[in-house]
């Protein structure tokens, strides 16, 4: 894409409001624009990166076996009375809203009851088991405090996928195969060495939940790790017998702040048996699902790349998540210059490489700041000087290592990289 | 996809307070549910559809340069306040929720507010115009009466693209581009021959706007299309005037029941005056950008499909937006059936053509009825018979013509088949 035709531009100021470091950075560099507190919408850069982030989760979910679907926020309440979830002394993060008649309704902060009784029509028995579903939607939670930019929102997209099993035996098949597939969401985004498996409370229907918590010093979580077992333990649930359960010893462990990018739940019946969501079992006897659910925030795990991969200049965006993976920047005005960029702009298209191209008319010095705010992985320089050479600069954002390559291996080496 | 494996079922009866053709149809054959009225859920096949309709809505527009953004459903009151549309008495179809704080938000109905603020931290100069920026985005509309399925809906997805241009003039360029891109996706989504270039009222800034109509019986709007010109006029605008403006006779009018699926809208300064979206011109004087908004709705354009092309044995869907190319239906169960199918399903899927594989235990009529609700274009039947004929029977969905293609051939038929 010409970067002249891009309408976002680069400012200097987020606005005075943002305390957030990953939203003041996204905001500097034209990715998103927020509405208010907690609330952020997405400009073409920022869309770019969620869709990226979006295809990779969708690509692990579907290689899970779990069909996609897509629910409304607007829900009514009587799904939420039998889960005793209505009530806002209950939940304290509904947002509600009415019909012309003033019938109540609730703005989803999650999708448990909508699925849950949805399935009443289509399972029947123990045939139709096991299976999951999953989408990518909008969740509504009034947060009394929105500060953490876009990894705390009034509004923001969510993964949510649910699992239908008839017992627990079948149904921690899957989610062992669940935890695998967040494990590859995770390094696929570029979060993975800073990821951990958290162990944190259970619920009725098991000991333990599992999340992934990405250590970032600006994280809400306190966990601690233990790098020698690649495992960690949440701080509400550290105590003598966790470690016991899992093996680990107090002084292996190291206390990190942590952001919550996903996080993944043993249900049980607990939705399914108010809900009335059953199966014939072979004998012909009715059984409440079992189930589970599996959560990911695509605009936290943004974020909190944003927040752990940042330096001083501005973001660094991990090469597969990256809005493009080649910032093309041309230096000077002449004749040469700008054909060389444009040749190479080209080829690089044919190539299928996704390059923003700086063709605006500024100063260097002010192409190399934007650039460096915008954090694409390989920047490559085209000028008077490239042309004499024969060969560009290609230097990688994330290291400032800076290659010199030969015009016909250009191509090859920007395919290459990862 | 295994049709085994496929979480939803078809069933025989669609809630009793649907009254809507389309979403009676969609509900039977599992491609959506109903929340309540006006309020639907996409289940795989049906989610299949919409995005297959996304893809070429965001391909036209991407095609026209526009750059693809996501904005939120909340906002604040104070944008709506400067161009008069939050009191509930001049937009009647509110939907209003609180902050913990007790701020009043509103959920988007529409988004030319909020997009033309946002625009204030990217325009500065004519040199920034002229461009557009366009969303898939959820909108919400309290629609008193919500009787017509997922064509008129209290939540829904919308494709909204606004113009940003100095003048009228170049505003004109755009909005040209932009019809010719309307009038492409509804051929694509094979709406073409149906849907209707049609005259409607205009604003401050033009005599005219321009509607997308789709002739169906149970369409809301009456139109009044000329076959010898190829356009249409809203009732609404109907008179001695406009027909001289448009050079048509009364008496080549043919009056249509109609489903707007898409319109085209010049709205001038009505938005950047009073929320100060301004450019500097070559004079360095302030001008108010020159706006055009741009909608289609998906969800409205898929009821239109079903609406307007099934018959009496269920849906019948245009090759390009199909859940599936393809519907594989295995009768009997010997072990050459099963291994015949796998194989004509491997070789499919090797071709990259989607098949919904019917490998369900079920008797050949009731697999044909659901593969006619489900309305799949091509219909591939391998059985005893056609294993010992050497070749296959494939039913085009839409006319029920009957093709005997050799084993060999099917491959080429299918993928050729549009």
């Amino acid at each position: 894409m010409y970067q002249s035709k891009l309408f976002s531009k680069t400012r200097k100021e987020a606005p005075k409001d943002e305390v957030s470091k990953n939203a003041e950075l996204l905001i500097k560099a034209g990715f998103i624009n927020k509405e208010m507190a907690g609330v952020y919408s997405y400009l073409p850069l920022g869309l770019r990166v969620l869709n990226n982030i979006n295809k990779i989760i969708r690509e692990e979910m579907n290689r899970l076996g779990s069909q996609e679907v897509f629910l409304t926020s607007l829900q009514e309440k009587e799904n939420w009375e039998k889960t005793n979830r209505w009530s806002d002394e209950v939940v304290d993060n509904w947002f509600k809203t009415k019909l012309k008649n003033e019938t109540e309704l609730g703005l989803a902060f999650t999708h448990e009851e909508a699925l849950t009784s949805l399935m009443k029509n289509h399972v029947r028995s123990y045939k139709d088991l096991p299976f999951s579903a999953y989408q990518i939607q909008t969740k509504f939670r009034n947060e009394a405090r929105a500060k953490s930019g876009i990894m705390r929102c009034r509004e923001f997209l969510m993964k949510d996928m649910y699992s239908f099993s008839r017992d627990e035996k079948e149904h921690l098949v899957f989610y062992e195969k669940a935890k695998q597939a967040y494990v590859t969401v995770f390094k696929r985004v570029g979060l993975g060495e800073k990821t951990h498996l958290t162990f944190a409370s259970g619920g009725s229907f098991c000991k333990y939940s599992h999340e992934f918590q990405t250590a970032a010093d600006t994280g809400e979580d306190l966990i601690y790790y233990s790098a020698k077992n690649k495992i960690a333990i949440n701080k509400e649930v550290l105590n003598a017998e966790v470690l016991g359960d899992l093996k680990l010893e107090q002084k292996d462990l190291q206390e990190l702040k942590a952001v919550e990018v996903g996080n993944i739940f043993t249900l049980g019946i607990k939705f399914s048996e108010p809900l009335g969501l059953v199966y014939l079992d072979e004998a012909g006897e009715k059984k409440p699902v079992f189930m589970g659910s599996y959560g990911i925030g695509p605009g936290r795990v943004m974020g909190a790349v944003v927040e752990s991969l940042a330096d001083d200049k501005g973001i660094v965006w991990p090469v597969e998540i990256a809005p493009f993976k080649v910032h093309l920047i041309e230096i000077g005005t002449s004749e040469d210059v700008k054909k060389a960029a444009q040749d190479l702009y080209s080829e690089l298209q044919k190539a299928e490489v996704e390059v923003l191209y700086d063709d605006r008319d500024l100063r260097p010095g002010e192409k190399f700041a934007d650039s460096d705010l915008l954090g694409i992985p390989l920047r490559i320089i085209v000028s008077e000087k490239t042309l004499i050479s024969g060969e560009y600069e290609i230097k990688e954002r994330a290291l400032g290592q800076v290659n010199m390559v030969k015009e016909i291996e250009v191509v090859n080496f920007v395919k290459k990289y990862k």
